[in-house]
């Protein structure tokens, strides 16, 4: 068998047009505009890549991005000043600071300073109780995002077998959380997990957000399971001197003769997470001003 | 093989013989007393015997027991007005407010109205998302004495597969979630699980809250499992006319051949639940005094 490689990348963009649809009917008929504030505190490399992204992606589909730079030695006091003002500012509908910060900040703090409402990482203890209470919240993205997809892939998820590899609050935690309210079994593996392979192999469903290249092998996936590949590791580039690659946690040219449906990586669940981002956004903003959830992005 | 018989009545003995040493030496040495305020709202006979079953408990380990009886028609504005008085109070470490309430009041928005740090029972959207996050709050009483159970007779739970039959909000999720934290392999089955025998025949531990008489047959069980019955079904008595008996979920003479150890129904998981609401006012308590906390009656 040949799997179905599920295009992460087209349907990020096909979740970005349904925004910008939705955006430009909120701005029409109700003169209303989402907005998104991003917090960056000091000069990481990559966190500016990725900020740039989001202010990117936010302003094509038509929202506000603002964008709030500070110095590497910012104080929590005037951090948590700035994250106040965003939280009282009717233009801010989500709300997210770039992390890694600076050691002398704390991550969590910076988190619960955020109001759950415009908390669209979905990241606050707020918003993970909400999730496991079974009540409308904010969802981290990336895992908000491999739901999306699987949905699309399988309209019914009831009475499938899902086993989700990892269990950060960032991702594997909400991934079964989601999986179950779609009244999936679940299994929770990770590192103490005795026998992997076997309790892989008994899924229909298996998400693996690990961060070990390929660790997924063919002869532990079932038939016609659909595979979502989180992990991403960046390896020297095998043919390509100075350059990288990166590889997910699932061996995909072996896995992909199994499965029956498997995403990539690059170009699978990685576009999702912004879209993600941004399709929270547009929620917590339809949420403040008591209008209708954008259909389908959202649970 | 026959299943030893886990005793939880005098295993929630033991930990209120253990309460009671810390509630003796924290007033000895600091001059504090932990007190519990349940609040019944009308006159449901199960909540009165109920209600009076925690009030002895309470004052028997020697805590102070503040019973606040309402009566059937209070508004939700008297009933926060009283939680609020309660909140502020810093005689008062747990707040529980005795379920099931008159229609016209919610449920959900009682517990959200207690201080999180107060909430003893461990209900609130704000504790269920510390547990999700693995940050220290206060946890739901049954899974609690569940987990008491299950560490006393495992020392080591890591790397078990374990599975919970049940998701709610109540008890099988933060069950879930409690055995996560002990590194287990966590299954959540529940009534969409398309082979339950099958699941839980996997299980090196099996808890069961699904409140469905003698559901789990011997052949569920794996050779030597530990399984945790939660289920409460009260049936007529088969021998003894106008009488009732209490069954489980499992069905104890079969399951207690296979099984390494089980807890009985009654006397195995029942007894535990006061026994972890003592246990999560004294923790309860300890933090609001910036004390140590009772060691192995917290997580
Ligand atoms: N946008 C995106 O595409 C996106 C978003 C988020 C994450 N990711 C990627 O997804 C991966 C995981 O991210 P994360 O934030 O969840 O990582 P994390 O916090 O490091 O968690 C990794 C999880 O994998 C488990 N694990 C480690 N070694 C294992 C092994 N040998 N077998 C089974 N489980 C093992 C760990 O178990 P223990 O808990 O027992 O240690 C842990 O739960 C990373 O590669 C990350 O880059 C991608
Ligand atoms: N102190 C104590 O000893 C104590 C404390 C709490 C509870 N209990 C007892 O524990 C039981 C469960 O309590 P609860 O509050 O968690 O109950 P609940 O809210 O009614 O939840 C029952 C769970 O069982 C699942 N279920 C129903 N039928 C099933 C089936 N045929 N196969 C597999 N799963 C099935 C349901 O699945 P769905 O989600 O798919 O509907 C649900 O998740 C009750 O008997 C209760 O009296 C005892």
């Amino acid at each position: 068998m040949s799997a179905t490689i599920i295009d992460g990348k087209a349907f990020a963009a096909d979740i970005r047009e349904k925004i910008s649809d939705h955006v430009t009917r909120l701005r029409e008929e109700n003169g209303i505009i989402p907005g998104l504030a991003v917090v960056l505190v000091g000069e990481d490399p990559a966190s500016e890549v990725y900020v740039a992204a989001k202010h990117k992606q936010t302003t094509e589909v038509g929202m506000r991005s603002f964008k709030h730079a500070l110095p590497a030695d910012t104080s929590e006091a005037d951090l948590f000043a700035l994250i106040d003002k965003l939280n009282a500012d009717p233009e801010v509908h989500g709300i997210l600071c770039q992390f890694p910060v600076p050691d002398h900040l704390d991550e969590r703090a910076i988190v619960a300073r955020i109001d759950p409402s415009k908390d669209v990482d979905g990241l606050s203890v707020v918003n993970a109780g909400l999730l496991a209470s079974g009540e409308k919240g904010l969802v981290s993205c990336t895992p908000l995002g491999c739901l999306m997809l699987l949905r699309d892939r399988i309209p019914n998820l009831s009475g499938l077998d899902a086993v989700v590899i990892g269990r950060s609050n960032l991702f594997g935690k909400p991934m079964a959380q989601l999986l179950l309210r779609e009244n999936c079994t679940v299994t929770i593996a990770h590192s103490r997990t005795k026998d992997l392979a076997e309790t892989v192999r008994r899924a229909d469903i298996v998400v693996a957000a690990v961060g070990r290249a390929e660790m997924v092998k063919a002869d532990w996936v079932k038939s016609g399971a659909t595979v979502i590949d989180v992990g991403i590791t960046r390896i020297p580039h095998p043919d390509k001197p100075g350059k990288t690659k990166l590889l997910g946690d699932v061996a995909f040219d072996e896995v992909s003769e199994v499965a029956g449906a498997i995403t990539p990586v690059p170009g699978g669940v990685g576009p999702m997470t912004i879209a993600c981002l941004l399709a929270n956004t547009l929620t917590a903003c339809c949420r403040a001003h008591d209008l209708d959830e954008p259909e389908g992005l959202t649970v």
